[in-house]
Order: structure tokens, then C-alpha cells, then sequence
């Protein structure tokens, strides 16, 4: 049996994601999608709401399942015995941005990852403008599964809250 | 009448800011420069200070008007009736990074955007490098239009004296 | 009243084409699709049938007309009084393609060349391209205006048929 | 069984090909080479010496066979049953070149196609800077499998022939 | 003393070719225009009159010398016992493209390419683009150094004398 | 003389910036490695780390030494009467994110840059991943020159330490 791992932080998941998800299972045997645990930025969704919508992003995909990773990228997919990391991309810059981490893994560990095209009418779907439009108060339940929106839109009140709270006690 | 939009920081306008507006307004009848109030980074200079300095900056184009944004773009070009955003380009790897916004504020309101190629000879000019040369010391008033490089110069004081009063109150 | 330009070699024209004329109109009073006379490459279709098939591909749209354009695009659109040019973009790619192009157009006559992002969704549907898979046997109705498919086919029959007699005269 | 198909001209096999099978070949069950009988541009090689070098340069991988590709590619690999078309890549603007026809060939038939990245030491070996090389005196034995770089010198001298006999018989 | 080589077909020498040459000219102690006597494409100035126009807008430099190059630049380069080739760039695109190359001659002979970012009012000033426009009667001598627009213009009339000649001898 | 500037912050100094020093070393006759001692981004190691690290690494390389910089780099470069800066690219995306700084320091003090391609068997070896899969216990040590992987991760065990001081600390 064939695995591939979808790699992210996943904050939130969205249609994008999925769209990629479904590509990669087109190919692969089995396909895991794998929640970073710690990244170099801050998420607005903890690793336990992002599994979670993750989980119920793809709960009708046979042969996808959700994992979170501790630590690197390389190491998980040498324990999982994946024969490849699946990114999505829109444009050649997105490869450009990508390359130095698929090298960097195919140098630490010797794991390949291969990239494939996203639907094209997805290419504006990605989890960073999805909570900008958010924070602004746009709309975005058409860009993300069903749940994830309401999720995203709580987080940012939550945090809109602690930086109130915060102003609060520096007075 | 047929308006355009061009948005931004503009913090602070350089002189190629002018350079896509007047291009813009050769094309329409109207064109409005859009501060963004809130932004994703913390701005040098705060709203009022760069609609001002915007203001001053266009304030001999015929037909061009500025105005403060809050919330969503997309959502001001619709209540404005503007038929396009205009944003200036210099290479193929400034549009890759505009592509999905662009996307985005079409498919949330149907807005589209247009882009236009700036002047070679103001490739360099953008606000953060602007900033970021002043920092260090540099010249930056032929990059600005008028009374700019003086407001860059009092902001970034006034930043370093915060900086320096914050580290004597921890002591 | 303002008119843009939207150019090419229409050889043949797509629905990626008539999708970026559309764009151009929703921005302009009035749009000129200009068919080159003349272009680099030998073209599969004679003018008046890349005319032809671009008067009908646009008939229903108001405001939008064809013309065939002889010497320099750059004279033509002086000529006709248009305040822009307009070109489809796919990617950065495609504007650094297009770059020397429109920075050349300013220079030769001060003619300014905005940029529109296609439509995704059609984002393989490129002349050459559709060409190509007509020339191998593949089926191109759903990536044209209706007409055109049954044109290029009659075009690369008689192709054929040119280089079939060609071969046949130097046994 | 997964397959995989490797498109391409192979005129001449280059090493930097093998690289990219060998890849395909670690992640799908098996990986079939698929030499385009016709091609837009002419080929130095004629399609029964493509097919003999591509298939001395994979003899010696399991799993991996060669076959000669009529029409359209997107036909050929769905009469094979293949789950994905395999292209390596050296940077972003080798995807930007390959994106158009990557979504054509789902579009007409639904073949994904993924792109792997190929080993950086190889980034300068493509077939025609090879035959640029030689058509200059240079060496490629090191760029090409073996028996590729005699077979690609003793076409050029073949075509040399034959210009200098077109060029004798219009004096 | 130190030797740079700036290759190319300068089919014809361009006022953008210049502005590199100078460049390279500050950075090392010697500078070589190398004209390729051979080139993939056909040139429409023969080597005799490429290599006396770059001689003639060269002619001012002090340290500059120009030469036809037969064969692999690579070679040639070694010849010489230049340090470096020296390329002009206005775009990341325009790097994509001339990576192979740069890559086969530091692997070919050790030669390294540098590259140089030309100056922004003359990135639209390219040999082929310049041919282009005089093609449609548009004016090119301020692109071009002293003398070459009317040689560039006295060729094409040629090659077109001589397709009139030709459809006249085939009636 | 002609001497060559390599800018950058060197945290930590990686082969890949070794690989171009050396590049650069082979076409000028000195070369100075310039450590910006403030940058935009708090760095890892401190700058007489980043000195020391750097100073390590190049000192079997003749005429190549280290030196500190403060403030603006195009007046350091006029002060050390060097000739160009050089930097290391891997792609165009690399290119497209240099030029703006590249034409600044062209217009801010008439410096010129000149751009080497690195290693293509190190594309992958910049600094801000080599400390990323080092903060994911990742091997480091075959990346950067010998010392440099031991520091990296003592100043990670560092600013471990103080974080987990500044959660205690506020308890």
C-alpha cells in the first residue's frame, strides 16, 4: 500500500486543502493529512481545533485519515513509510516558496514530495487571506468546509477579547 | 463617470504611488486613493498621518481624491460604485503575490482589478525599503514626495525615544 | 468616452479571449478587439477568418467591436484615441512575458497596457494550445466560441491536405 | 497496480530524464516512458532511435517500460489506465511553462499530472542545451546516458550532410 | 588584470547591451563583447556588420574590445582566461531562462556567469523587440546607438526584396 | 585592487554562503564578508557570534575576510571602496526579491550588484531553514561550516531557557 501525507498548519482547513486532498488520494493509496503541531507563526486555532475540523473536512474520504506532527516534517513521514509528501500549488512562485523545504527533506531523510495544480477556481483559497476577509468581516463560509467558518470567526472573537482584556489591565 | 480605487498602506506614499496614480487616472475619470486604516502590520505612521501626507501628495491631480478604508476592500469599492482597483506592478513576482488577493475580491464582490506596470526608474520605491533606508541613516527625500521624508524621519524618533523609555522602565 | 484596445493574433480566438473582453468592457465605454494583420508566426487562419470568427465570438456584447489592425500596434491605438490597452494574465509568468512589451508601447507613443486576470477556470485555454490538441485528434468545443472549432478543423485539414500534395510534386 | 506515465520528446534521453523516472518509479508500482511520435518541432532523433536510447537508459530499472505515444497524451494515458502524468521540474518557471498544458490534460480526460523536482546537479541538463553542446564541438557524455551522446554526434553530422548536398544541388 | 566576457548575437547591439558593457567595465579591468558568429536562429545582420556596430558604439570605452566567437563560448572563455561571463537581467524571469545555460558552462569548464541588473529605463530595449518595431515602420533610433537603426532599417528592406524575388521567380 | 562585498546577517554563516564567497573570491581579488550588526529580524546568535562563525569558515581562503557593518550597506561599500556586491541566487524568484535592494543601493551611492548562481547541490541550505530543522532537532551539522551546528543549538537551548523563565516568572 501506497501513502502520501498532505503537510500544513491547516489553520483553518479549507475547500483548497480538500480540493488537493482528493487529488492526492486520486493517486495514492492512502493519504494522511498531517496538522503541524508547532510552526513558526502563532495560529489563530489551536492543533486541537485544527485536527478537529480537519478531521471533519475529509470524513467522508475513504482512505484519508488525520495525524498531528510533533517536530520535523521528515522524520513523521520516514515513521509513517510514505512514499511522498503531496503539496498544492497555484503558480510557479508558490513552487519557488516551496523547493528549498522539498529539498531540505529529500536531503535529511531522502522522502520526495511532488507537487500538483489545485482546482483553479480555488486559487484565491488560502487559509491566511481566509482570515484576513474574516477579519474584516467578509464572508467566507463558501471558501471553507462546513464548521469552519463559524470556528474561525469565534477564534477571532476570542481574540479580539484577550487584547481588550489586555488594554484593560495596562491602564 | 467611471472611478478607479487604488489601495494601500501608503505608509508612508513614495513617489511611485504617484506615479500609478496619475498612470490610473489617465485611464478613468476618477480616481480615489484608499488608506487602509488597519493593516495586518503595525503601520510607522499612524492613518491620519498618511492620509495627510497622501493628500498633500496628489493634491495637484485633477480628478483624484483620497479617503480612509475601514474593514473589507472590497465591500468600500462596492459602496463606492468604482468599476476597477488599480495597483501598480513591476514584475511578474509582485503579481504572483497580488494574484490571490485579486481573485478574492473578485469572487467576494465581483470587483476587479487591474494592473498597471510603474515607471522603471522607481522599481526601488517601495515604503518599506523607503523606511528601512531611513532607519539607517540614508537619503530618501528624491524617493518621496515632499514633506514625506521629514515625517518618515520625526516618526522613526519618536519610535526609538518609546524604545528607549520602555528599556528605562524595566530597569 | 473611453475606449481600450484588447490585441492579438486571435488564431483562433477563445473563450479565455472573449472572457477578458468582457472584463475590459465592465472598466471601459467602449472595447476594440484588434486582430493583427500581420504577427511573427504564420498563422493557421487568414485574417478575414480570424475577423470572422472574432466579430461573431463578440456579436452579442454591446459596446465591443472588431478591427484589423496593420503596422504598429502602438500607432493603431494613437490612432483610434484609446486610453489603454488590455491583455489577460494568467501568472507572473505571463507579465514578464508581456513587460518589455507594454514598457516599449509606452515609450514608442506614451500608450498605457493594463493587466486583467482571467478567469481560472480557464486558464489552459490559450490559442497554441488549442491548436495542438485539435491537431492531435482532441476535442476543443468547450474551449471556443461556437464556430470555431469547426474552423480550425477545416484549417488543419487543408494543411494537411497543402503538405500531402507538397510531398506528392518532389517524388 | 498504480501507474505512472513520463511524457516527453527523449530527443535525445538525457540523465536528468533518468533522474525524474527514478523518482516516478519510488512512488508509483510502475512508470512507463512515453516518447511522443510527433512533436511541434522537429526532432534531431527519429522516433525509433528515441525509443532504443530511452530504453538502454531504463533497462536497468524494474518496473519500467518505454512505448511510443501517437495523438493526444491525455488519450494515451487513460487507455493505459495511469493514475498520473510525472514532469520534473528545475524551478518555478519550468511549472509556469507546464501549468497550461497540466490543466488542459484534466480538463479533456481528467489525468492529474505532479511534478517532482529534479536533482539540483543535473538543473542544466535539458535535451536541447545538450544538443546545442554538441552541435558546438562540446562534450556531453557526461550529460546523457550511455550510447546517447555517439548517437546524438552522428545525427548532426547525418543533418550536416544534408545540408551541405541541398546546398551543392541548388548551385 | 581581470576579464569579463559579455556574450550574445547583439543582432544588433542595443543601447541596453551598452549600458551592461559599461557596468561590467566598472567591476573588472578588461571587458570582451563576444559576438556569436553562429546562433540557433537565423540573425538578420550578418557577423561581418554586428561585429562593426558593436566596435562602433563601443568605441568610447577604454578597456572594451569586441570579438566574434566561433564554437562554445565555454571554450572560448578558457581561451581568453577570463574570470567571468557577464550577464544583463531585468527580471527573475529573465534569470529562469539563462540558468541552464550559466549552469552547462560553470559544468562544461569552470567558468562562472555574473549577472548585473540593467538599468530600469531601458528594460524594454531588447535586439528582437527593436527589430520588431522597425519591422512596422516604428521608430527605433533612440534605442539603439548611432548608425545601427539605419542598418537594422537597409536589412529588412533587403529581406524583403529578396521574398518579393522569391514569390516572383515561383509565379 | 578590485575589491567585492558578500552582505548579509550570517545567522549562522551556512555553506551555501561559503560556496559563494568562494564564487566571488575567483573573479575579484579581495572580498569582504559583511555582517549587518542590526536587521530587520532579532537574530539567533548575537553579532560577535555571527563574526566569529563567519571569520571561522572563510579563514583557509585567501584575501577573504570579515568585518562588521553598521548602519546603511551602500555607505559601507562607498567607505571600503569595493567595486560591486556580490550575491548568492538559487532561482528567479531569489532575483525578483534582490533586485529592489540591488537598484536602491544603485541610486542611493552608484554600488553596483552582481548576482552568482550557488551550487545547485545546495539550494536548499539557507539560513532561516537550516535553524528551522534545527529547532526540530533535525541534523544539521552536513549544512553549515564545522562549529557552526554546535552553536546553533546552544542558542536554541538559550532561548528555550528564557522563555520557560518568562512563564515562570509571570506565574
Amino acid at each position: 500500500m501506497r501513502t502520501a501525507v498532505c503537510p500544513g498548519s491547516f489553520d483553518p482547513i479549507t475547500r483548497g486543502h480538500v480540493d488537493v486532498v482528493r487529488r492526492a488520494r486520486s493517486m495514492f493509496d492512502e493519504v494522511v493529512v498531517a496538522v503541524a503541531r508547532n510552526s513558526a507563526k502563532t495560529p489563530l486555532l489551536d492543533v486541537e481545533e485544527r485536527l478537529r475540523l480537519a478531521a471533519a473536512a475529509v470524513a467522508d474520504l475513504d482512505g484519508v485519515r488525520v495525524e498531528a506532527v510533533d517536530g520535523l516534517l521528515a522524520a513523521y513521514v520516514r515513521r509513517t513509510g510514505a512514499v511522498a509528501v503531496v503539496k498544492g500549488l497555484r503558480s510557479g512562485a508558490d513552487l519557488d516558496a516551496e523547493l528549498p523545504m522539498a529539498l531540505m527533506n529529500r536531503h535529511l531523510i531522502g522522502v520526495e514530495t511532488v507537487f500538483v495544480v489545485g482546482d483553479g477556481a480555488l486559487a484565491h483559497v488560502a487559509s491566511s487571506l481566509v482570515k484576513d476577509v474574516a477579519r474584516h468581516g467578509g464572508e467566507i463560509d463558501d471558501l471553507v468546509p462546513p464548521g469552519v467558518g463559524e470556528a474561525v470567526r469565534a477564534a477571532l472573537r476570542a481574540a479580539q477579547q484577550v487584547r481588550a482584556d489586555e488594554r484593560g489591565s495596562t491602564r
